[in-house]
Protein backbone atom coordinates (compact mmCIF):
# COMPACT_ATOMS: atom_id res chain seq x y z
CA UNK A 1 0.00 0.00 0.00
CA UNK A 2 2.90 2.37 1.17
CA UNK A 3 4.47 1.48 -2.32
CA UNK A 4 1.65 2.02 -4.59
CA UNK A 5 0.61 5.43 -3.37
CA UNK A 6 4.46 6.76 -3.30
CA UNK A 7 3.64 6.10 -7.35
CA UNK A 8 3.63 9.08 -9.38
CA UNK A 9 -0.14 9.45 -10.37
CA UNK A 10 0.92 8.83 -13.93
CA UNK A 11 3.44 6.22 -13.16
CA UNK A 12 2.54 2.20 -14.41
CA UNK A 13 0.77 0.86 -10.97
CA UNK A 14 -0.56 3.99 -9.26
CA UNK A 15 -3.83 3.65 -7.48
CA UNK A 16 -6.73 5.54 -8.94
CA UNK A 17 -8.79 4.97 -5.56
CA UNK A 18 -8.70 3.72 -1.73
CA UNK A 19 -11.18 1.69 -0.06
CA UNK A 20 -10.52 1.19 3.81
CA UNK A 21 -12.92 0.74 7.20
CA UNK A 22 -13.41 3.15 9.48
CA UNK A 23 -10.63 1.71 12.00
CA UNK A 24 -7.84 1.12 8.88
CA UNK A 25 -8.36 4.42 8.11
CA UNK A 26 -8.04 5.77 11.46
CA UNK A 27 -5.04 3.51 11.94
CA UNK A 28 -3.50 4.39 8.51
CA UNK A 29 -4.09 8.23 9.02
CA UNK A 30 -0.81 8.94 7.95
CA UNK A 31 -1.03 7.26 4.62
CA UNK A 32 -3.93 7.78 3.54
CA UNK A 33 -3.17 11.72 4.10
CA UNK A 34 -0.94 11.60 1.87
CA UNK A 35 -3.53 10.37 -1.40
CA UNK A 36 -3.81 12.58 -4.13
CA UNK A 37 -7.11 9.66 -4.94
CA UNK A 38 -10.34 9.71 -3.46
CA UNK A 39 -10.55 7.49 -0.20
CA UNK A 40 -13.80 5.90 0.11
CA UNK A 41 -15.13 4.20 3.97
CA UNK A 42 -16.84 0.86 3.18
CA UNK A 43 -17.91 -1.58 5.71
CA UNK A 44 -16.10 -5.40 6.78
CA UNK A 45 -18.91 -6.43 4.54
CA UNK A 46 -17.66 -4.22 1.62
CA UNK A 47 -13.94 -5.07 2.75
CA UNK A 48 -14.61 -8.25 2.44
CA UNK A 49 -16.18 -8.36 -0.98
CA UNK A 50 -12.61 -6.28 -2.02
CA UNK A 51 -10.23 -8.13 -0.46
CA UNK A 52 -9.03 -11.99 -1.42
CA UNK A 53 -7.44 -12.33 2.03
CA UNK A 54 -9.12 -14.09 5.21
CA UNK A 55 -7.57 -11.08 7.52
CA UNK A 56 -7.44 -8.32 5.69
CA UNK A 57 -5.80 -4.74 6.79
CA UNK A 58 -8.76 -2.84 6.19
CA UNK A 59 -6.92 -0.85 3.10
CA UNK A 60 -7.37 -1.77 -0.58
CA UNK A 61 -6.25 0.17 -3.54
CA UNK A 62 -7.26 0.15 -6.93
CA UNK A 63 -4.39 0.27 -8.89
CA UNK A 64 -3.34 0.24 -12.73
CA UNK A 65 -1.34 -2.81 -14.16
CA UNK A 66 2.54 -2.29 -13.86
CA UNK A 67 4.07 -3.99 -16.05
CA UNK A 68 6.03 -3.00 -19.22
CA UNK A 69 7.09 -4.42 -22.10
CA UNK A 70 9.75 -6.66 -22.84
CA UNK A 71 11.96 -3.90 -24.92
CA UNK A 72 11.77 -1.31 -21.79
CA UNK A 73 13.86 -3.44 -20.10
CA UNK A 74 17.90 -3.58 -19.70
CA UNK A 75 20.24 -2.79 -17.30
CA UNK A 76 22.74 -4.63 -15.54
CA UNK A 77 21.16 -7.31 -13.80
CA UNK A 78 17.72 -9.25 -14.77
CA UNK A 79 15.85 -11.99 -13.37
CA UNK A 80 13.37 -14.03 -16.07
CA UNK A 81 10.99 -16.30 -14.37
CA UNK A 82 10.22 -19.42 -16.81
CA UNK A 83 7.12 -21.86 -15.72
CA UNK A 84 7.70 -20.93 -12.18
CA UNK A 85 4.13 -21.86 -10.91
CA UNK A 86 4.13 -21.31 -7.23
CA UNK A 87 3.19 -17.84 -6.05
CA UNK A 88 4.98 -17.82 -3.52
CA UNK A 89 7.94 -18.93 -4.96
CA UNK A 90 7.67 -16.51 -7.91
CA UNK A 91 6.92 -13.11 -5.41
CA UNK A 92 10.31 -14.27 -3.07
CA UNK A 93 12.04 -14.56 -6.21
CA UNK A 94 10.62 -10.81 -7.47
CA UNK A 95 11.68 -9.49 -3.82
CA UNK A 96 14.68 -11.01 -3.79
CA UNK A 97 15.89 -9.80 -7.46
CA UNK A 98 14.89 -6.69 -5.92
CA UNK A 99 17.17 -6.63 -2.89
CA UNK A 100 19.51 -7.67 -4.90
CA UNK A 101 19.29 -4.67 -7.15
CA UNK A 102 17.58 -5.90 -10.51
CA UNK A 103 16.95 -3.67 -12.85
CA UNK A 104 13.78 -5.54 -14.24
CA UNK A 105 11.96 -8.98 -13.64
CA UNK A 106 10.52 -11.50 -16.64
CA UNK A 107 7.26 -13.27 -16.16
CA UNK A 108 7.46 -15.74 -19.08
CA UNK A 109 3.67 -17.08 -19.97
CA UNK A 110 4.36 -20.30 -17.88
CA UNK A 111 4.58 -18.96 -14.88
CA UNK A 112 2.35 -17.59 -12.54
CA UNK A 113 0.61 -14.09 -12.70
CA UNK A 114 2.46 -11.34 -11.06
CA UNK A 115 -0.61 -9.87 -9.97
CA UNK A 116 -1.80 -13.02 -8.70
CA UNK A 117 -2.44 -12.51 -4.52
CA UNK A 118 -0.10 -14.81 -3.05
CA UNK A 119 2.58 -13.75 -5.43
CA UNK A 120 1.79 -9.93 -4.52
CA UNK A 121 1.94 -10.55 -0.96
CA UNK A 122 5.21 -12.79 -0.81
CA UNK A 123 6.87 -9.67 -2.99
CA UNK A 124 6.41 -7.67 0.24
CA UNK A 125 6.45 -4.70 -1.84
CA UNK A 126 8.61 -5.31 -4.54
CA UNK A 127 6.10 -5.90 -7.02
CA UNK A 128 6.04 -1.74 -7.67
CA UNK A 129 10.35 -1.43 -7.42
CA UNK A 130 11.90 -2.82 -10.47
CA UNK A 131 10.34 -3.05 -14.00
CA UNK A 132 8.02 -6.33 -14.44
CA UNK A 133 7.29 -7.89 -17.71
CA UNK A 134 4.79 -10.23 -17.95
CA UNK A 135 3.33 -12.47 -20.57
CA UNK A 136 6.18 -12.73 -22.92
CA UNK A 137 7.25 -16.25 -24.28
CA UNK A 138 11.21 -17.19 -22.63
CA UNK A 139 12.75 -17.49 -25.76
CA UNK A 140 11.53 -13.99 -26.83
CA UNK A 141 12.71 -12.55 -23.06
CA UNK A 142 16.08 -14.24 -23.76
CA UNK A 143 16.93 -12.51 -27.32
CA UNK A 144 15.51 -9.26 -26.42
CA UNK A 145 17.89 -9.18 -23.14
CA UNK A 146 20.65 -10.48 -25.57
CA UNK A 147 20.27 -7.87 -27.74
CA UNK A 148 20.08 -5.35 -25.20
CA UNK A 149 23.74 -6.50 -24.15
CA UNK A 150 22.65 -8.88 -21.18
CA UNK A 151 24.43 -12.59 -20.89
CA UNK A 152 22.40 -15.14 -20.79
CA UNK A 153 23.08 -17.89 -17.92
CA UNK A 154 20.70 -20.31 -17.04
CA UNK A 155 20.28 -21.94 -12.94
CA UNK A 156 20.71 -25.42 -13.82
CA UNK A 157 21.39 -27.76 -11.07
CA UNK A 158 23.26 -29.74 -13.74
CA UNK A 159 24.96 -26.83 -15.69
CA UNK A 160 28.61 -27.31 -16.97
CA UNK A 161 29.76 -24.35 -15.15
CA UNK A 162 30.18 -23.96 -11.56
CA UNK A 163 28.91 -20.60 -10.54
CA UNK A 164 31.92 -20.29 -7.70
CA UNK A 165 34.14 -21.14 -10.83
CA UNK A 166 32.43 -17.96 -12.99
CA UNK A 167 32.89 -15.80 -10.18
CA UNK A 168 36.53 -16.37 -9.88
CA UNK A 169 37.13 -16.12 -13.48
CA UNK A 170 35.08 -12.55 -13.21
CA UNK A 171 32.25 -13.65 -15.45
CA UNK A 172 29.69 -12.79 -13.05
CA UNK A 173 30.69 -9.24 -13.27
CA UNK A 174 28.81 -8.48 -17.00
CA UNK A 175 25.49 -7.61 -17.19
CA UNK A 176 23.59 -10.90 -16.64
CA UNK A 177 20.05 -12.16 -16.99
CA UNK A 178 19.56 -14.89 -14.98
CA UNK A 179 16.78 -17.66 -16.18
CA UNK A 180 15.42 -19.70 -13.22
CA UNK A 181 13.18 -22.82 -14.30
CA UNK A 182 10.03 -24.60 -12.63
CA UNK A 183 10.07 -25.76 -8.81
CA UNK A 184 10.19 -29.22 -9.36
CA UNK A 185 11.03 -30.16 -12.87
CA UNK A 186 13.47 -27.23 -13.79
CA UNK A 187 14.43 -25.65 -16.81
CA UNK A 188 12.96 -27.85 -20.29
CA UNK A 189 16.12 -28.77 -21.71
CA UNK A 190 15.38 -26.84 -25.05
CA UNK A 191 14.93 -23.49 -22.69
CA UNK A 192 18.50 -24.21 -21.09
CA UNK A 193 19.90 -24.83 -25.02
CA UNK A 194 19.44 -21.17 -25.39
CA UNK A 195 21.67 -19.81 -22.23
CA UNK A 196 25.16 -18.42 -23.31
CA UNK A 197 26.12 -20.89 -19.93
CA UNK A 198 24.16 -23.50 -17.65
CA UNK A 199 25.59 -22.77 -14.05
CA UNK A 200 25.03 -24.94 -11.30
CA UNK A 201 25.53 -23.88 -7.59
CA UNK A 202 28.10 -26.05 -5.99
CA UNK A 203 26.73 -28.43 -3.68
CA UNK A 204 29.28 -29.36 -0.53
CA UNK A 205 26.91 -31.42 1.62
CA UNK A 206 23.83 -34.43 0.86
CA UNK A 207 21.10 -32.24 -0.28
CA UNK A 208 20.31 -33.18 -3.95
CA UNK A 209 19.84 -29.77 -4.75
CA UNK A 210 18.38 -26.06 -3.48
CA UNK A 211 14.66 -25.02 -3.69
CA UNK A 212 13.95 -22.17 -6.13
CA UNK A 213 13.82 -19.37 -4.18
CA UNK A 214 17.36 -20.43 -2.24
CA UNK A 215 18.69 -20.96 -5.69
CA UNK A 216 17.65 -17.70 -6.98
CA UNK A 217 19.28 -15.82 -3.81
CA UNK A 218 22.52 -17.60 -4.28
CA UNK A 219 23.07 -16.45 -8.32
CA UNK A 220 21.41 -13.40 -7.83
CA UNK A 221 23.68 -12.52 -4.98
CA UNK A 222 26.67 -13.88 -6.56
CA UNK A 223 26.07 -11.65 -9.84
CA UNK A 224 25.26 -8.28 -7.23
CA UNK A 225 28.31 -8.87 -5.47
CA UNK A 226 30.48 -9.36 -8.42
CA UNK A 227 29.22 -6.06 -10.42
CA UNK A 228 30.59 -3.81 -7.00
CA UNK A 229 34.16 -5.18 -6.69
CA UNK B 1 12.54 -42.67 2.49
CA UNK B 2 15.65 -43.45 0.54
CA UNK B 3 17.68 -41.17 3.23
CA UNK B 4 16.44 -43.32 5.92
CA UNK B 5 16.70 -46.77 4.36
CA UNK B 6 20.34 -45.85 3.87
CA UNK B 7 20.99 -46.06 7.15
CA UNK B 8 22.94 -47.69 9.34
CA UNK B 9 20.42 -49.99 11.30
CA UNK B 10 22.27 -48.26 14.72
CA UNK B 11 22.35 -44.97 12.88
CA UNK B 12 20.34 -42.34 14.32
CA UNK B 13 17.19 -42.04 12.66
CA UNK B 14 17.27 -45.58 11.44
CA UNK B 15 14.18 -47.48 10.72
CA UNK B 16 12.18 -50.02 12.74
CA UNK B 17 9.67 -51.20 10.60
CA UNK B 18 8.29 -50.11 7.01
CA UNK B 19 5.07 -49.81 6.24
CA UNK B 20 3.60 -49.98 2.72
CA UNK B 21 0.40 -50.09 0.14
CA UNK B 22 0.58 -52.42 -2.68
CA UNK B 23 0.74 -50.39 -4.93
CA UNK B 24 3.60 -48.82 -3.50
CA UNK B 25 5.53 -51.43 -2.53
CA UNK B 26 5.80 -52.97 -5.65
CA UNK B 27 6.22 -49.39 -7.11
CA UNK B 28 8.79 -49.06 -4.78
CA UNK B 29 9.85 -52.42 -5.18
CA UNK B 30 13.86 -51.80 -5.68
CA UNK B 31 13.79 -49.75 -2.00
CA UNK B 32 11.80 -51.88 -0.24
CA UNK B 33 13.81 -54.75 -1.24
CA UNK B 34 17.01 -53.62 -0.02
CA UNK B 35 15.06 -53.09 3.65
CA UNK B 36 16.58 -54.96 6.32
CA UNK B 37 13.56 -53.88 8.68
CA UNK B 38 10.02 -55.77 8.64
CA UNK B 39 7.86 -54.60 5.70
CA UNK B 40 4.16 -54.85 6.16
CA UNK B 41 2.11 -54.46 3.66
CA UNK B 42 -1.49 -51.82 4.64
CA UNK B 43 -4.41 -51.11 2.64
CA UNK B 44 -5.65 -47.50 1.89
CA UNK B 45 -7.34 -46.98 5.35
CA UNK B 46 -4.34 -48.11 7.23
CA UNK B 47 -1.97 -46.02 5.14
CA UNK B 48 -4.59 -42.76 5.88
CA UNK B 49 -4.11 -43.54 9.36
CA UNK B 50 -0.48 -43.45 9.46
CA UNK B 51 0.20 -40.42 7.14
CA UNK B 52 -0.42 -37.11 8.00
CA UNK B 53 0.45 -35.87 4.51
CA UNK B 54 -3.27 -35.62 1.85
CA UNK B 55 -1.97 -37.68 -0.82
CA UNK B 56 0.77 -39.95 0.66
CA UNK B 57 3.43 -41.78 -1.38
CA UNK B 58 2.16 -44.98 0.01
CA UNK B 59 5.38 -45.75 1.93
CA UNK B 60 5.80 -44.85 5.97
CA UNK B 61 8.71 -45.91 7.68
CA UNK B 62 9.27 -45.97 11.56
CA UNK B 63 12.01 -44.21 12.46
CA UNK B 64 14.03 -43.64 15.79
CA UNK B 65 14.63 -39.80 16.38
CA UNK B 66 18.24 -38.93 14.96
CA UNK B 67 18.87 -35.60 16.51
CA UNK B 68 22.31 -35.26 18.60
CA UNK B 69 23.17 -33.48 22.18
CA UNK B 70 24.57 -30.19 21.45
CA UNK B 71 28.41 -30.79 22.61
CA UNK B 72 28.57 -33.47 19.47
CA UNK B 73 28.12 -30.61 16.84
CA UNK B 74 31.26 -28.44 15.61
CA UNK B 75 32.92 -27.91 12.23
CA UNK B 76 33.11 -25.15 10.35
CA UNK B 77 29.98 -24.98 9.37
CA UNK B 78 26.89 -24.90 11.65
CA UNK B 79 23.15 -22.95 11.27
CA UNK B 80 21.35 -21.68 14.18
CA UNK B 81 17.26 -21.24 13.79
CA UNK B 82 16.32 -19.25 16.79
CA UNK B 83 12.27 -18.95 16.93
CA UNK B 84 11.57 -19.66 13.36
CA UNK B 85 8.67 -21.03 13.60
CA UNK B 86 7.35 -21.65 10.19
CA UNK B 87 7.69 -25.70 9.91
CA UNK B 88 8.38 -24.93 5.46
CA UNK B 89 11.35 -22.00 6.39
CA UNK B 90 12.90 -24.55 9.03
CA UNK B 91 13.05 -27.28 6.32
CA UNK B 92 14.36 -25.08 3.68
CA UNK B 93 17.07 -23.44 5.69
CA UNK B 94 18.09 -27.37 6.82
CA UNK B 95 18.66 -28.31 3.31
CA UNK B 96 19.82 -25.19 1.99
CA UNK B 97 22.44 -25.59 4.98
CA UNK B 98 23.21 -29.49 3.51
CA UNK B 99 23.94 -28.18 0.30
CA UNK B 100 26.13 -25.91 1.70
CA UNK B 101 27.95 -28.14 3.24
CA UNK B 102 27.07 -27.43 7.16
CA UNK B 103 28.46 -29.91 9.95
CA UNK B 104 25.44 -29.23 11.87
CA UNK B 105 22.13 -27.72 12.26
CA UNK B 106 20.49 -26.26 15.62
CA UNK B 107 17.17 -25.93 16.51
CA UNK B 108 16.88 -23.84 19.56
CA UNK B 109 13.79 -24.44 21.75
CA UNK B 110 11.79 -22.03 20.56
CA UNK B 111 12.08 -23.03 16.59
CA UNK B 112 9.52 -25.62 15.22
CA UNK B 113 10.08 -29.10 15.63
CA UNK B 114 12.66 -30.82 13.46
CA UNK B 115 10.11 -33.95 12.89
CA UNK B 116 7.34 -31.60 12.30
CA UNK B 117 5.86 -33.33 9.30
CA UNK B 118 6.08 -30.20 6.99
CA UNK B 119 9.59 -29.44 8.14
CA UNK B 120 11.05 -33.02 6.61
CA UNK B 121 9.38 -33.28 3.37
CA UNK B 122 10.52 -29.17 3.10
CA UNK B 123 14.39 -30.72 4.07
CA UNK B 124 13.68 -32.79 1.02
CA UNK B 125 15.31 -35.85 2.94
CA UNK B 126 17.91 -33.83 4.57
CA UNK B 127 16.92 -34.45 7.62
CA UNK B 128 18.99 -37.22 7.73
CA UNK B 129 22.07 -35.95 6.67
CA UNK B 130 24.33 -32.92 8.96
CA UNK B 131 23.51 -33.55 12.66
CA UNK B 132 20.69 -31.63 13.82
CA UNK B 133 19.91 -30.96 17.31
CA UNK B 134 16.96 -29.57 19.15
CA UNK B 135 15.79 -28.59 22.45
CA UNK B 136 18.35 -26.39 23.31
CA UNK B 137 17.94 -22.37 24.42
CA UNK B 138 19.81 -19.92 22.00
CA UNK B 139 22.46 -18.66 24.08
CA UNK B 140 23.47 -22.21 25.47
CA UNK B 141 23.99 -23.08 21.49
CA UNK B 142 26.15 -19.78 21.32
CA UNK B 143 28.29 -21.18 24.10
CA UNK B 144 28.96 -24.23 23.17
CA UNK B 145 29.38 -23.63 19.35
CA UNK B 146 31.87 -20.78 20.50
CA UNK B 147 33.68 -22.86 23.18
CA UNK B 148 34.13 -25.62 20.01
CA UNK B 149 35.87 -22.78 17.91
CA UNK B 150 33.11 -21.51 15.57
CA UNK B 151 32.91 -17.60 15.15
CA UNK B 152 29.05 -16.06 15.72
CA UNK B 153 27.63 -14.53 13.34
CA UNK B 154 23.99 -13.50 13.69
CA UNK B 155 22.29 -12.54 10.40
CA UNK B 156 20.54 -9.08 11.15
CA UNK B 157 18.79 -6.81 8.50
CA UNK B 158 20.43 -3.41 11.24
CA UNK B 159 23.86 -5.25 11.38
CA UNK B 160 26.80 -2.79 11.73
CA UNK B 161 29.18 -5.44 9.43
CA UNK B 162 27.97 -5.84 5.68
CA UNK B 163 28.22 -9.10 4.51
CA UNK B 164 30.35 -8.36 0.98
CA UNK B 165 32.74 -6.33 3.53
CA UNK B 166 33.45 -9.51 5.62
CA UNK B 167 34.06 -11.69 2.80
CA UNK B 168 36.61 -9.27 1.26
CA UNK B 169 38.46 -9.02 4.71
CA UNK B 170 38.74 -12.76 4.86
CA UNK B 171 36.29 -13.08 7.73
CA UNK B 172 33.93 -15.19 6.23
CA UNK B 173 37.00 -17.96 5.64
CA UNK B 174 37.08 -19.00 9.26
CA UNK B 175 34.77 -21.72 10.88
CA UNK B 176 31.36 -20.16 11.81
CA UNK B 177 28.17 -20.57 13.29
CA UNK B 178 25.19 -18.74 11.58
CA UNK B 179 22.40 -17.41 14.14
CA UNK B 180 19.10 -16.88 11.76
CA UNK B 181 15.82 -15.32 13.89
CA UNK B 182 12.27 -15.28 13.63
CA UNK B 183 10.66 -14.83 10.03
CA UNK B 184 8.79 -11.68 11.55
CA UNK B 185 10.76 -10.58 14.07
CA UNK B 186 13.91 -11.05 13.09
CA UNK B 187 16.30 -11.75 16.05
CA UNK B 188 15.45 -10.56 19.83
CA UNK B 189 18.18 -7.89 20.46
CA UNK B 190 19.64 -9.92 23.39
CA UNK B 191 20.17 -12.94 21.42
CA UNK B 192 22.20 -10.93 18.59
CA UNK B 193 24.00 -8.89 21.21
CA UNK B 194 25.87 -12.33 22.00
CA UNK B 195 27.30 -12.45 18.68
CA UNK B 196 30.39 -12.10 17.68
CA UNK B 197 29.18 -9.69 14.95
CA UNK B 198 25.83 -9.00 13.62
CA UNK B 199 25.77 -9.23 9.81
CA UNK B 200 23.43 -7.60 7.47
CA UNK B 201 23.35 -8.91 3.19
CA UNK B 202 23.49 -5.39 1.45
CA UNK B 203 19.79 -4.42 0.13
CA UNK B 204 21.00 -3.11 -3.22
CA UNK B 205 17.81 -1.96 -4.62
CA UNK B 206 14.69 -0.93 -2.45
CA UNK B 207 13.23 -3.94 -0.94
CA UNK B 208 13.03 -3.54 2.87
CA UNK B 209 14.68 -6.88 3.63
CA UNK B 210 15.15 -10.23 2.22
CA UNK B 211 12.71 -13.10 3.59
CA UNK B 212 14.61 -15.53 6.06
CA UNK B 213 15.25 -19.04 3.19
CA UNK B 214 16.70 -16.30 0.96
CA UNK B 215 18.85 -14.87 3.51
CA UNK B 216 20.17 -17.62 5.43
CA UNK B 217 21.25 -18.91 1.61
CA UNK B 218 22.83 -15.60 0.87
CA UNK B 219 24.72 -16.29 4.33
CA UNK B 220 25.54 -19.73 4.34
CA UNK B 221 26.91 -19.99 0.54
CA UNK B 222 29.35 -17.00 1.13
CA UNK B 223 30.48 -18.63 4.48
CA UNK B 224 30.63 -21.92 1.98
CA UNK B 225 32.51 -20.18 -0.95
CA UNK B 226 35.18 -18.25 1.26
CA UNK B 227 36.37 -21.12 3.16
CA UNK B 228 36.95 -23.36 0.09
CA UNK B 229 39.48 -20.78 -1.41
Amino acid sequence: MREALALDPDAPGAPSMVFGTVPALSRYADLVAGASVPVIAVDDAGMAGLSETVSPQGLVAVCSFLDVPLSAVSGSLVAVLAEIQDPGNAGTVLRTADAAGASGVVFTDGSVDPYNGKCVRSSAGSLFHPPVVRGVSAPSAIASLRSAGLRVLAADGYGEADLDDLADAGELGKPTAWVFGNEARGLPPELAELADRRVRIPIHGRAESLNLAAAAAVCLYASARAQRR
